[in-house]
């Protein structure tokens, strides 16, 4: 039984580590030292390049190394017949949650402004909302969007999430849920501070476009721990530069590492980091990755299967 | 029954508004419009003018604008037969327990380092600690300090905290409770994150110095969101340019404003702001100044009395 690892940002050393120790026979090859494609039983990737997938003949899942699998449908090649699972895990949930906790907390406190103050030398108290008085909307209530928005009602502020379609599951208390279009406008009418966790797909790409900022409260506050596509760059840098938005929190980009020459390396307004908001560690993602291979083995349903027609 | 105000950051308007709204036939005097000092029952304040309260010779009861009353008791003259009332108050504990996990969070996620690399244009990701490998040490358990523990525990992070004498009331699930002097060397061991929310007293002045900082861990932060003159300001320089410390979270300082030639205001490990975590807020903070009022005027011992031994 052979696994294709391919990656450019996780550890391969670390996960063929976690992955041997956890099945010794497994044959275990590191992306592009495939061996011959028609060994491969199962593919472990992140932004696999076009094709890769469609070259691997008998290949019988293909395991995502983060939540989002946006970066396995981009491939117009990729084999509609095998099943696609993604990453579920604590420590995913743990990290979005601490991201988004912290750039929400600094944004609502205003850190951003009290830097620039300091760089000028200058000692100056600004007005302050409490909690109570700060609207979050989240974009997107899977998993991550969910835990986030438990952590900020329990932070006391107000907190209002946005779906594409109706949920019937249960939402944590204090929780306003808007679904459709409608719903769209009016979380985006009411939200002081607006966080992007929504999955990739043609429904939610440029979601983050002119029309859609020009909703948001003058001086709202945009954070995107989702993918870049989601955000059309221009209307972004439009808004800012307007004085319409007061600032963003970027982790992603749709192009990564985001080219030297991108206007968001050096706007003032924009802080940004290179994809860290939640990182897939082999440590505890690896029990599921083997999980799942002995499910296709057996003839299971994997964990956390992707729907092909949802695309997440 | 005449007050008198007097702060220099306190927004004097506001406070005058809430006060008429629930007293309406209290004579207001804002310093330095005092009046004749004979005519001052209570004296609502914010770092007096040392000698102030001593020209007061009708004076009842001490009201303190913060949860602090070390600014208060530095003033030599301080008549020590009147009572002083500090704050304790749910939007002050929400405002710290923000800050702190703003700030805690930055330094947990490496966001001082992560916007260095970014003006750098440089894309690098960094290693990770989870919250549940990273140690948050809070100085101070009193309201303010038991409450952002508490935060902290439900974000995962390993957290102790410390009082310089031990406690009987229960404490958050989850913490760890050190006190006294061996039981700070423990705490220093062990924190990544440093949190000092003490009380300034005469045992806690100075606290964060040389000596200490050597206890914590190489590459610890250091938070400051007690008083200025916690921290030796020269050891805590020393221990940043050494490489020591990584770096500090500073909102407040032995002098205030922060005097435009301190090195504070410069040195690329520090990010300062201008004592901003929690403010008086005297929509929520005016009813339990009028409620100590009333319980003087009837002979009753004011709510949040500070123990003229202790210090606070």
């Amino acid at each position: 039984m052979a696994l294709l690892f391919q990656s450019a940002v996780d550890n391969a050393n670390w996960w063929v580590t976690e992955l041997k120790r956890r099945l010794p026979n497994l044959d275990l090859r590191v992306w592009p030292e495939c061996g011959d494609p028609a060994d491969i039983d199962y593919a472990l990737v992140w932004k696999p390049p076009l094709g890769l997938l469609a070259d691997l003949p008998n290949l019988k899942a293909i395991l995502s190394l983060g939540a989002g699998v946006d970066h396995i449908f981009v491939d117009p090649e990729l084999p509609v017949d095998v099943p696609v699972a993604r990453v579920i895990d604590d420590r995913l949930t743990a990290g979005i949650v601490e991201y988004g906790l912290a750039t929400i907390l600094a944004a609502h406190r205003r850190f951003p402004e009290y830097a620039q103050n300091r760089n000028k030398g200058e000692w100056r108290i600004l007005s302050q909302r409490t909690a109570e008085e700060t609207r979050v909307g989240i974009l997107g209530l899977g998993v991550l969007g969910t835990s986030l928005a438990q952590a900020c009602v329990g932070l006391g502020f107000q907190v209002a999430g946005w779906s594409r379609t109706s949920r019937r599951d249960p939402l944590p208390g204090g929780l306003v849920h808007h679904h459709g279009n409608d719903g769209l406008e009016n979380l985006l009418a009411k939200s002081n501070i607006l966080v992007c966790l929504l999955p990739l797909t043609q429904e939610t790409e440029d979601i983050l476009n002119r029309d859609n900022f020009a909703q948001l409260p003058k001086g709202a506050w945009v954070i995107n721990i989702a993918r870049g596509a989601h955000i059309v760059d221009d209307d972004l840098l439009a808004a800012l530069d307007s004085g319409h938005l007061s600032g963003a929190y970027l982790d992603v980009f749709t192009v990564e590492p985001l080219p030297q020459n991108h206007p968001f390396w050096r706007h003032e307004k924009i802080i940004l980091t290179p994809h860290i908001a939640a990182v897939t560690d082999p440590r505890s993602v690896a029990d599921q990755v083997v999980e799942n291979i002995r499910r296709v083995e057996n003839g299971e349903v994997m964990h956390n299967l992707v729907d092909l027609t949802r695309g997440y």
